[in-house]
């Protein structure tokens, strides 16, 4: 799985690619049910909103079969180490449930900027992966980029302790502003099973889901492994510590899942 | 101003009409312009939202020449004549700002449930034209629509005075899902200038406006004339009690004040 030159000049210049149908309906099924027991779990990784409703399950390739092959999956880490220029590890890994109609906003942030600040990662030679596991469209909050935000490098930001569930470095209004006139803002919105690649330092939100359905997103955070964060004031599960270079698997290594379920069998 | 077999057809079926281009860049220009200055207007009729910016103006057309234009232009009144098959008048008038990142989010409602539960509007031989003066996008905070919803009739709805600034009957979330698994949801999204016509019983909603993009969209509620309300409790500039049939004005009605600014003088 390699880019094309152009996709290639593309996220260099507006920061994402937006990849439809990298995932099949059979294996997106799989992560789909997976993620649903997922949240069932009883453990601290999971999340819940105030409403009790499952937000964030963090780590999930630690302890789900599906995710941990989904976290070395080709389609997903071989074009990061072709746009990073080298191996990766997985420096965060999260499925977000925005839940139906109580899903919250996520104000204008960086990603770079809670890894610079929080967990002293050198540079901004990271970069994140959202694969979609519900349909994304206009009605469930779909994930919002300014393109080429990126160019302008880290911006100041402050400590939102407030706004969402999860404290969130933001950026000020006026630069938000200033940036949107810029570039725009763009939702790239598709089906279940597929991907948008971003830069870790674009600029993006999103808004509550007020529509009926749900928006499961599984973030994957991939470093360059050179670039590994230097402090580790957060939970393990959360930046995680473990540099190994990610070996991807096959490209058939979640379709063996979906054959797998079909013979009524569990995979190795 | 008619609307061709196919348009009656499909509002009859879907409930709503979206029809881009409906004013020109100019005619929207007076329009927008004139908004930011009733905005500015200290009245009780301008209501504000906690962080004091504007909200909604109410009755614009009573004290403002563009919009008092507006509110009886051939294009807008003439296909709702024909919609409600009869002679119509002004039930309510409204400008809503959805501000750049403050504009708040209005829950699922029916329109013709607050007329029947608060004004004692007989039957939903009412309807509703959003006029855009901004471009409505992904970004801030689109009126979103469940199709075929208003052939379900009046919903059961609780009235909801937190959520939003401004008191609305709101549909339980069981049925909003119901409605929207049958139906979908579509945000009618297009530059300003388009016009939005929907059904009454419509069930529709909009979420938070958090762009730096400002959102005004001006409400006409046009009410077939024998079908007028028999309550009178809300006051008279959100609720009129005007019962004369709007004569349409010529085409150009807008057009004088765009060739009006150009001269430098006023308008009639």
């Amino acid at each position: 799985m390699r880019l094309s030159e152009d996709q290639v000049a593309r996220f260099r210049d507006e920061g994402y690619l937006f990849l439809p149908d990298t995932f099949s309906a059979d294996e997106t099924a799989v992560l789909r049910d997976e993620a649903a027991h997922v949240f069932t779990l009883d453990r601290e990784e999971v999340w819940r909103e105030t409403s009790g409703v499952a937000r964030t399950a963090f780590a999930a390739h630690t302890y789900s079969e599906p995710f941990r092959r989904l976290g070395r999956h080709p389609r997903l880490i071989e074009p990061v180490m072709q746009l990073l220029d080298g191996q990766v590890y997985m420096h965060q890994y999260k499925i977000n449930a925005k839940a139906p109609f109580d899903g919250e906003v996520w104000q204008w942030h960086q990603d770079y900027g809670t890894w610079k600040n929080d967990d002293d990662m050198p540079e901004a030679r990271a970069m994140n992966i959202a694969v979609f596991l519900d349909d994304v469209t206009v009605a469930n909050g779909p994930l919002m980029v300014i393109p080429g935000s990126h160019k302008a490098g880290v911006q100041e930001a402050g400590h939102d302790l407030e706004t969402t569930s999860y404290p969130l470095w933001t950026l000020d209004r006026a630069k938000v502003a200033e940036l949107a006139e810029a570039g725009g803002i763009v939702a790239p919105m598709g089906k279940a099973g597929s991907v948008l690649m971003f830069h870790s330092n674009l600029v993006h939100a999103s808004p509550p889901n007020i529509s009926p359905f749900g928006r499961t997103i599984v973030y994957l955070s991939l470093c360059e492994v050179e670039n590994h964060i230097r402090r580790f004031k957060r939970k393990e599960w959360i930046a995680h510590r473990d540099f190994t270079p990610i070996e991807p698997l096959d490209d058939d290594c979640l379709a063996e899942l979906v054959a797998a379920r079909r013979r009524g069998t569990a995979a190795e």
